[in-house]
């Protein structure tokens, strides 16, 4: 097949907790055969947390660089984006409980994210959880939270030129690049 | 094709919170060409809900007719059921919450609404969520409501011949009717 | 087609709470026409648990044979798996449970369980929850719980040969055997 000019190359990849989708997302990145930079959108701010990204950090190839970005994601996307770089976003949940615990505006946030992911010169893959599958919970704000991110997910979703759910580690595809389906 | 007989026409879709079954629900009864009677299930007992039910409301095509219907839910259908007119039902996990806060035999009401459902005159689509996925609820109300919900879902699957999950927006065939097949 | 030498026999059901993946993985277990050993791993400590327990075992075939095994599960699959009789362990998400309110090491366990899955002499049906798709728990152990469950279903996902989701009674295939795929 000759070369041809390829449409948005964004990818999400959800699912539940220890689905294994950080690990599938992080195989799409790798399969590319570009280098990677990984957008860490954790904060370390408390133990279980640090614990946490001590671990996923030990995991990733050394060669990945890795940029800690708690709020200024689309910002960071624009920067890094390159078409012969892959940026992998861990997570947009993450991202998301910054944004409401900073009191930003979400849907301002997400506004800027979307452009970010429409405006990216090169391939963005992103990691975000399913939330929304247990009972309402009891406090306002969980409740808030599985909004936003219900909402969060369908538009990164409706932009993407791929979404993946990943069960027990295995990959369902939900929508697929022309080019591949 | 030549015009043939059509088997039973029940959709059920299924999905988290903010998952966009909603609006998948909806544009499967716009794209029959039928006009739609949509049977709302909420109630506005709260501002946080009332407000929920406004914002749908808006988004609804204003050619719909709506009926509120917390609790005479078969009724409703095997009313308003007919051949060139679909019923979307949204959704029976509120109905759920008012028949059990109701203190109604939760049983004897959805055996009345497999009935209905299996009589229907036309057409009918309904939206439930799925409430099974997170940790075991800490109250004994909220681990009945799971149960009851996931074995209404698994009924209405049962007897529906289209079966779609919906995640970030985007569909997955559980079943589909044999024509579509 | 000749008889062949087949490779790995494990299938892993998984969904959510009355997902009706219990009675998936029974329909399976039934369809191989062989006898039925159901290793059972539920803990009949209170009222609500033993009814439940009393439910599932009035609606299996009186043929099966019935072992219950809260904790040594590697051992049951080693004891009872043979080539002419299918092991059913229903369910991995009470085994965990057991488990950690034992305080043992889950990660030992989930060692032995991994190693007799893998020298099986016989096929093996697991059933497992989907815990993960909820808000993040408020409390350490229901996260250290999901965190396990998910980790446990990644790795008996990677060695099974058949791995399929539950949602509201339908299957919906991740992975299949490759003479059935």
């Amino acid at each position: 097949m000759p070369a041809q000019p390829r449409g948005r190359d964004v990818s999400l990849i959800i699912g539940g907790a220890r689905s294994g989708k950080s690990r599938f997302a992080e195989g799409l990145a790798t399969a590319t055969g570009l280098p990677v930079a990984y957008v860490a959108t954790a904060r370390g701010d408390d133990a279980e947390m640090r614990e946490r990204i001590a671990r996923h950090r030990a995991e990733r190839p050394a060669s990945w660089t890795t940029i800690e970005v708690p709020l200024a994601l689309s910002r960071a996307i624009l920067t890094e984006a390159a078409p012969a770089r892959v940026v992998l976003v861990d997570c947009l949940t993450l991202w998301l409980t910054n944004v409401m615990l900073g009191n930003l505006d979400v849907e301002h946030e997400a506004d800027g994210l979307l452009a970010a992911l429409g405006a990216s010169a090169g391939p963005v893959v992103l990691v975000s959880n399913e939330v929304g599958y247990g009972i309402v919970p009891d406090n306002a704000l969980a409740r808030a939270f599985r909004d936003h991110q219900g909402r969060l997910n369908q538009r990164v979703a409706g932009l993407a030129s791929r979404v993946t759910l990943v069960a027990a580690g295995l990959p369902l595809d939900l929508k697929l690049p022309k080019e591949a389906a």
